[in-house]
C-alpha cells in the first residue's frame, strides 16, 4: 500500500527531475515531460501538461494508475501521459520515463535516422545504435494517438530484441526521442547523454572520412565497465 | 476610449516582452524589437530605436497610432514601425508582432527558403511551412522601404491563402523573420519556437537520408492538440 | 597636452573595452586585445600580454606612442602593438582598434576567404563583403612579424579602395579578424557584429540554395540608414 | 620526501582543476578527469570515479603511486588512472594530465582523423597537428584496457618523434582526447584550446575552399613568440 508520505516524496522527486531538463538545457518553453513510477501502488507521477519549469512545484504532480485514471492532482496530466503508460506496462524493469523536443536527437529522430554508436561516450550507456521508430500510420495517428505512440515504442524493441535498460531510448520518426531508466533521475541523465552522444555523432558525420561504428569489443568494455556484475567505473 | 492607466500598463507589458527578447538569445545589441496593438484605440506599443534591452524602461516605450504618428514617448519609435502598422492594419487577429535577426531564422533568410515542416516541434505551432518572401524590388526598397517590407509580408499571406495566427511567421530574403501572434508574449513565444525551429530544420538536412516533410495527418494532429476547439495540450 | 586624468579615463575605459570581449563570448583564454587612441598627445593605451579579463584593472593598461615607445605602465604590451600602430598610423579616422580569435571569424580565416554579404545584418554595419587578406611571406613572418601584419591591413584597404570606417574589419588568413571604429567601444560592437555575420555566413551557405550577395540596393539601404548623414536609425 | 602538507595542497590544486574542466564547458555528467604528480615523491593525485564537480573536494581526491596501488583517499580512483599513469612513466616533463569527452575533440576521434594546423589558434599551443592514433586491438581492449591505452599513447608519440610538451594532446579513435602539460593546471588550459582548435578546424572544412595547413614558417613564429627561449608573449 502506497502511502501519503511516499507519494509526496515522489511528487518532489518528479517535480526536481522536471526542473533538471531546465538545467540541462533539453527544453524550450515547456516542450518535455518526466514521469515516475511507484511499482508497488501502480501509480504514476508525471509533469502537468504546459506548464512552466520555473514556476512547477511538486503541488502541481499529477498522479495517476496505470489504466490512466487521475489519482490525485488538479491539473491536466502531460498530453503524453499515454506513452508513458503503456511504456511502464511492458517494461516492468523501467521506473522513469522522460520525453523531451532536444535539438540534436530531433534533428535525428526528424531525418528518420537511428544513431550510430561512433564511440565510448555512447557506448558508456546505450548498448547499440538508438533505433529510429517509423512514422505512425494514419489510422495510429488519427485514434489514441498517443498511446499508439507508447505502443510503436514497445513493440519496436520487442521486435528488435532489444533490453529497454541496455538501450534506454528511442526516436519516434518525425517527432524525437522518449527516453528511460530505472528511476526518474536516471531516465534525465540518460537524456543528457542522448542529446550530447547526438551532436557528436552529427559532428562525427560532418568532419566525413566515412566514420565507422565502434569495434563491438570496444562497446562490450565500456558498456560493461560501467553497468553490469564486473562494472568498475565509480564508486560501487 | 483608451485610459491612461491602460496605455501604462500596456508600456510594461511591451517594455518587458522586448527584454524577452534577450532572455531566449534571440537578439545581438539592439537588433529586435516587439510591439502590442490596443485594438480599441488603435494605439501600437513599440521599442524606441537603438536602446539597449538592459537599460530599457517602460517610459522609454512609444505610442504611436495606426498612421505613424507619435501619441506618447520623447524617443523615436524602430525605424520598423512602419512594418509593424501595415500587419496590425491588415490583420485585425494580430495583437503582437516581434522582428529580430535570430541567427538560424535569418540564415534561412539569406538563403531565401521556406523552413519545411519536419517534425511535430513545427507542427505545434506552425500550420505548415514557413515562407520564405521574395526580395523588395529596387523601386519598393527606394521608396517607403519599411512600408513595403509591410505590404509584402501582408499581400504574401493572402496571396498564399494563410491564415496569420496559423503561420505566425514569415522569413523576408536578404533579411529575417517578422512574427506575431494574439499579443506582444505570444509573438515572443513564437519568436523562440521560429528560432528552434530553424536549427532544428537545418541540422535535420545535414544529417541527410532526404528528409521529408512530416506526414500531413501528423502535422494536423500536434497542431489541432495545441490550437482550435479540439485542443487538449495545457490547462485550458 | 594631454592631462594625467584623461589618460587615466582613457585606461578605465580601454579596461572596461577588453572585459566586454569577455561578456560578448568572443575570447577564449587571453586571446584578443583591445587598444583606444588619444589623437591629441598620439598615445595608445593597450592590453597587457597574456592578463586575464577577470583579474585585469585600468592599472594594468599599456600607454604607448605611436612609435611603440613604453609611455606608462609595468606590464608588456599585447604581442600585437605593433599591428594596432601600423594602422592608427595610417587611418586617422580610426579611434579604436579589436582583434580576436572569435570562433566563426577565425573559421573564415582559416578557410582564407571573404565573408560575403548575405544580408541586412552585414549591411546595417559593413559596406560590402568583408575582405580576407592574403597569408605573409616567409620574408614579412621572419623579420617584423606584427609590423608587416599591420602595413598588409594597411595596404589592402588602400589598394581595395575601402574606407576603414565603411569597412571596418579584415580577416588575415591562417590567423583571424582585425576590427577597427571611431573609438574602442565601437570596435568591440563591430567584433559582436563580425562573429555574429560569420555564423550566420556560414549556416547560410550550408543551408545551400546557391545563396547570393544581398543586392546592391538593399545594402545601401540598410547601411545608409545607420550612417552617414541621412541616418534615420537610434536617437540621433 | 613529500611531507603531509604538500600532499594536502596538490590535492586543493588537482580539485581545482577538475572542477576548471566544468567551469570551461568542457565536460558532461562526470566524463573527465585530470590528475598532477609530484615528481619528488611519484605520488600521482587524480579525480575519484563518478563523483560530480560540484560536490568535489580536495578530500576525495584520491592518491596513487605509479604502480597504481592506492597511498591515501577512501575512494576509487577515476577508471582512467592506469592510461594517466603510463603516460607519467614515459615523460617526465609531464606533470598534469586530463581526459575529457569535449564535444568537438571527441567528433574528431569519433571520425579517426587528426586535427591539422589551419591557423595561428591551434600553431600558439600545439606544434602541428593532433594525432588520432589508431583503434586497439581486440587483445588490448580484452586484457588491461587503460593500461594498453596509456601504452598506445606513450608509443605513438614516441614512434611519430613528438615531444609531449610541443603536442601536448593526441585524439584515440573511438574514444576522445588526452591531454597533458606541465602540471594541471597547464593541461587544463590545454584542453580548452583544443577543444576551441577542433571546433574552428570543424568549421573551417565545412567553409570549403580546400583548405590547407598554415605554412611552416608562420607555425614556427607563433608556436616559438609564446614557447621556448625566444618567447616575448605574456609577462615572462
Amino acid at each position: 500500500m502506497v502511502t501519503e508520505m511516499m507519494l509526496e516524496k515522489l511528487k518532489e522527486k518528479v517535480c526536481e527531475a522536471n526542473k533538471q531538463l531546465l538545467v540541462h538545457d533539453l527544453v524550450t518553453l515547456t516542450w518535455g515531460n518526466v514521469s515516475e513510477i511507484d511499482r508497488e501502488s501502480g501509480y504514476v507521477v508525471i509533469k502537468p501538461s504546459g506548464v512552466s519549469y520555473q514556476e512547477m512545484t511538486a503541488a502541481d504532480m499529477v498522479v495517476v494508475d496505470l489504466e490512466g485514471r487521475r489519482i490525485e492532482g488538479n491539473k491536466n496530466p502531460s498530453s503524453d501521459t499515454a506513452v508513458h503508460l503503456e511504456i511502464y506496462r511492458a517494461f516492468s524493469d523501467v521506473g522513469g520515463i522522460v520525453h523531451t523536443h532536444s535539438t540534436y536527437a530531433t534533428a535525428w529522430a526528424q531525418a528518420g535516422r537511428a544513431i550510430p554508436c561512433y564511440g565510448t561516450t555512447h557506448a558508456d550507456y546505450i548498448y547499440g545504435e538508438i533505433p529510429c521508430l517509423r512514422s505512425l500510420t494514419v489510422e495510429e495517428i488519427e485514434n489514441d494517438y498517443e498511446r499508439n505512440t507508447g505502443l510503436l515504442i514497445v513493440n519496436g524493441l520487442i521486435q528488435m530484441g532489444l533490453s529497454p535498460l541496455c538501450v534506454p531510448a528511442v526516436l519516434c520518426h518525425f517527432h524525437g526521442p522518449f527516453i528511460w531508466g530505472k528511476d526518474g533521475e536516471t531516465a534525465v541523465a540518460n537524456a543528457v547523454v542522448i542529446e550530447e552522444v547526438a551532436k557528436m555523432a552529427y559532428l562525427t558525420e560532418n568532419i566525413g572520412n566515412n566514420p565507422q561504428s565502434a569495434p563491438q569489443q570496444l562497446i562490450d568494455k565500456h558498456y560493461n565497465r560501467k553497468h553490469g556484475s564486473g562494472a568498475y567505473y565509480g564508486q560501487q
